[in-house]
């Protein structure tokens, strides 16, 4: 199959793949740009699963204030080596992050990171929530799981959608990037300021 | 009394007391700069100690990253007024209090924010350590009593000799911008990250 350059570039310029890559991935979907991207995003997935067990020691911390300091933002992402720490691409995730936090107030890296006490307290009041509605015990459970799921959707860096880019969630940048950059990456922690705060 | 125009202008670098603050405690001192220096400062207390119980709701979120993103501070630094928040001379404060904790590693604000636990742990080895020297009972409390005040000054930012001056503990760089700037200042909270710590 004939694939042109342009649409070769397209596909570079969405999912951050190779040309090489692209032009596979292109000629496996019969020039389909969507399903290409689809096909690099599982690829780069099953990439990035790969590297899920690396040791990440090294990394950078990340400081973002908005204009007029009233909002800040502190954040550790760590990598495997003091090289891909240095690269811009890696740089760049790690801003780009700083940035979200600042604007998007996430409370939590990721659902196993909020507190037992916490998870418990939400899971009760979406039980008595569930309850009220009179509906019967299976679906209740299923009512409570889908409450759960919007809720870490909502406090959770990873499951939100991305400030820049609200077709993908925070957690599919981060994949996006270990996929690109070829070391594990991890979001360790982060810390947000908002002057006068509770 | 004569009172040169280069022994106030030291004055004033020294202190950053107005003109005619500093022509009068170099009248009242006799001339000598020491004095002069030490008379501004217990003003200075003074003034503090006075505002120290007004309501701080404003102020400013700074961050700071070393060259290399390795370490980085996130502090809150409260104010009265916007007005206030928006000066050089309280950014230049918060700043430098940012930069302090990033070199100098304080865990707490004031001795107040330690942990009960970590106070009564500390407390309990300086105890066996002070018993091990076979000192009678009213020597040991005072030698307790100093060691704490030693871990005080190497754990609490308010008590860190200032890195940029270490003549002044940062509590004191504190009093003197609340005795300049005439509104109360409190350092609410910081955080200080470094790559891949513990």
């Amino acid at each position: 199959m004939d694939i042109s350059a342009t649409r070769v570039k397209e596909l570079r310029e969405a999912t951050g793949a190779g040309v090489l890559e692209c032009r596979k991935a292109l000629e496996q979907c019969n020039g389909d740009l969507d399903k290409a991207t689809a096909y690099l995003r599982e690829k780069g997935l099953a990439k990035a699963a790969k590297k899920a067990d690396r040791v990440v020691k090294d990394g950078r911390v990340e400081v973002y204030a908005h204009p007029g300091n009233r909002v800040g933002v502190i954040l550790e992402v760590n990598c495997e080596s003091d090289f891909v720490a240095r690269t811009e691409d890696f740089k760049t995730v790690v801003h780009d992050l700083a940035l979200h936090i600042a604007f998007a107030s996430p409370h939590y890296v990721r659902p196993e990171d909020i507190p037992a006490e916490v998870l418990e307290a939400q899971r009760a009041a979406f039980q008595s929530e569930a309850a009220a509605t009179g509906k019967p015990a299976n679906v209740l459970e299923r009512i409570v799981q889908g409450k759960l799921d919007k809720f870490y959707d909502e406090v959770c860096l990873l499951r939100q959608p991305f400030v820049k880019d609200d077709k993908v969630k925070v957690g599919d940048l981060v994949t996006g990037a270990i996929a690109k950059i070829g070391e594990n990456i991890v979001v360790r922690r982060f810390v947000r300021y908002e002057v006068g705060e509770a």
